[in-house]
């Protein structure tokens, strides 16, 4: 670290203001800033924080007096938000993760090591994996069998890619990330309850016990560039050709790609989401946390649904949904509006009733 | 691989036509099979495929003609999706984990090691482990003290059994399954106030802080024969004795379940379900993605939860649920159907009630 | 083990009858209980099962009639639920993990390890890392670069902990629990249509196709005193700060905790919670299972959830709430019984109708 104002405002593509020399360590919330700290400001409702840190310079919203807020210099950012993106890449203090390939790493020697490759201690590269140079392999990973990854990949501890999966550039996955573990895919030998439900929509016919035979997944994985997942979440392999995950998707904690699933680019899948086997989801899909897709549906691009939301059919391009099952968000708002004021109306109908039966006893 | 047609008819029980004697080395999707891959067309729907494709040999749905469409080959199975779990086992390529004891495993000595059995790169096996005939353990597992499996045990990378968990044979546990972490029991010093809202169905009473105090797990976790979980699902201790895992069940990704929790054979969860503490689940359920159940109840043998249910009281058996809290299906489409159609129903009232209203001016 | 009933009354502050000095060995559920153990029958539905098994002494509910069930000694603790901390704390058999530093664990030559600190099989134990005096590291735990632990850390298995987290005393990690991976923020360079639609409450305006760009966790994670966390569960660095768990907090398997969360002391999340980016949690909060909660909100002091309750906006002390989106249970009750009469109130309205305009006619 150590970069003066100037050097961090150029980085930014945003303008330096005052004392452009002074240094800054570490960025900090206003409050609790020291005086070597560059304060975070990019919203006006947290300015009265500064005055309770010791902060001499601070990237402060676009149109802010920075001398009326008490400092030495300021770095301004016509999209606060987005500028942050570039300045914590920069003051990012990292892992730590040793360089090179540690000793105690089990490295197949069958394995491809791009240059500038580490891998952690205890990590294991399985037979013919092929590495991207400049990647990083954080300790107890697992790299199978057969499994190519890209350029500057970065996996943090424990993360785990079974046999045969295909991974793009700058790839970065969380602690316990579960990459190509089978699809959970089962049948039975008779027509199983579950199908009859699902064609008469709720009655299962006559029940006849029976046992699951396994279907095994023949294919694996593959994921383009610039992906990120999270920490312990689990994209499994497809069944007879690989899962798919685009170019540029986030997936954060926990999120379940099952079998077959494809995801188009730049989605982005908050925590703890679900997507059923044989699910397509669309480009720039957004979904709040907790939301879940049933199996062989189609989500279409730019989709976003919010937090919680199952979607139990098809939804086309553009919409956004909320609710279980999902709906368009103003029907939803409607809807949920309604059942707020059900119990009144339910009073207001027995009233009415009366009055009516009144009038008709009256006649 | 390298199977001939004739070969994979008879081991999937079926019928093969023309010529069967050409060999395959892979499975694949019609659109994108090789000339030497077997197409899997167990639906017509997917025929045009073919024409995409350069199969000459595909597996086919009962009753095509499959000569007209331009095969030189065909295996006929007369349940073609359950054709697929033989056939998928034959071709799987499988992960490549190393044979035999790994140099880097570090297993007990009081540990009693089957025949055939294969332990990976940094595996750790505990004290008076008992590990049964032709099992594979996966790099990074943890098998803990006392704890048995059955024969045929296929770990793969980075699960873990905790102490004195009892599994049966062929046993299949995807990557980072967690198997007998403690259970999740606290106690507080007074009444809580959950206990008081339980009661009450709400009111809490006084709120009183209270820390919570420990329940230690003593039981540990049984599994029966045939059972596969998912990759990082989790399964309790018991409190008192062991959680319990029938025969044949079937856990997706990331399912949770809770401390004293029995599941009766054949019982299938999707991905994310979770069943809390000392709740029985029977046999032959099935639960779609993301279902909940409360805790110290009871599903039903046969009952099929659609996705997303939260089952908070006991479901009959053999019956079809949904939604939150989960009722018969039949029931939620019915009030789901009034619930779309309420913002109507608010409308309509309005004017029946203006409609009376001036009638009993006018009189 | 090994302790007679007198030494087990007095550690549990409880009252001992009968031939006290019998010795009991394991504690059992009343209709599994052996000869020499203590059978558990804090509650009298189950007093039935004592004749099942073969207990002679057992911990009763307070004023039962111990002889009258034929025991031959009795523990009467006025809290039998309560008692069962202490007593399960006793008779613990543990996990038998191997006392001392085993030396295929990694320790980095800087690390900081206390008196009576046990460091399992093929753990890692990054630079700078400080560990309390009688910690018991589990085998494959990852604890990284400059990680502060209290004293008396318990981790199971394959426990990770990232860079800087800060974590009190008497901390309990379940098998596979994740501590300060990276939070999941990234921004869009122009606005999102996300924000667009959050602000106008569906509408996300014109879309435009944009990539995601990281904002990288500059905070770490500070965890209070006696803290557990289950398995897999996932607890993200802060962006700025740390991402803050108070005292006490106790959080079940396959919890997630976004980035800049703070929660209070003596909080307790059932399985499969999610608590997303920025959110305040009170104390004293209970969540049942899956409860979700919305970024940049506050959850107030004492609130308790019911399963499955997803929190959209704040929700003030002490509220009990239920539902999607979560009300007060109350209002939830009302609502929902609405709904469930909502089918008839339709055929009840288009009677009415029926009515009034046949009298209208009538007129």
């Amino acid at each position: 670290m150590g970069y003066t104002i100037q050097q961090i405002a150029e980085a930014l593509d945003a303008e330096a203001f005052g004392n452009t020399s002074l240094k800054i360590n570490r960025v900090a919330e206003p409050a609790l800033a020291g005086p070597d700290d560059l304060a975070l400001l990019t919203n006006p409702k947290f300015a009265d924080g500064l005055a309770l840190g010791k902060a001499r310079v601070a990237l402060v919203w676009p149109g802010a007096d920075w001398q009326a807020l008490g400092l030495e210099g300021a770095i301004i950012s016509t999209r606060g938000r987005f500028g942050m993106s570039g300045l914590t890449a920069m003051v990012d203090p990292g892992q730590h993760f040793p360089i090179g390939i540690h000793p105690s790493a089990v490295v197949d020697p069958s394995a491809q090591i791009g240059n500038d490759v580490s891998i952690g201690p205890l990590a294991v590269i399985g037979p013919r994996a092929v590495i991207g140079d400049q990647s990083m392999i954080g300790p107890h990973c697992y790299v199978g069998a057969d499994v190519t990854l890209g350029t500057q990949t970065f996996l943090r501890e424990m993360v785990s890619i079974g046999a045969r999966a295909t991974i793009g550039d700058r790839f970065i996955a969380q602690p316990g990330a579960r990459i190509a573990g089978d699809g959970f895919s089962f049948v039975t030998p008779e027509k199983s309850g579950v199908e009859a439900a699902r064609e008469t929509l709720g009655d299962q016919g006559e029940v006849t016990a029976q046992s699951w035979a396994r279907i095994h997944s023949l294919g694996s994985v593959t994921i383009g560039n610039d992906v990120e997942v999270g920490s312990n979440t689990c994209i499994d392999c497809g069944t007879i050709r690989d899962t798919i995950i685009g170019n540029g998707v986030k997936l954060d904690n926990m999120v379940h790609i099952a079998h077959n699933v494809e995801i188009g680019d730049d989605t982005l899948l908050a925590g703890q989401c679900g997507i059923a086997g044989s699910t397509k989801i669309g480009r720039n899909v957004v979904m709040g946390g907790q939301c879940g897709v049933s199996d062989n549906t189609t989500i279409g691009d730019n989709v976003i649904a919010g937090g919680g939301s199952k979607m139990m059919s098809k939804v086309p391009a553009g919409r956004v949904v909320l609710g279980y099952p999902a709906v368009k968000m103003e029907s939803h708002l409607e809807m949920y509006k309604g059942l707020r004021r059900l119990p009144r109306l339910f009073k207001d109908f027995a009233a009415l009733q009366n009055s009516v039966s009144k009038r008709d006893t009256k006649d």
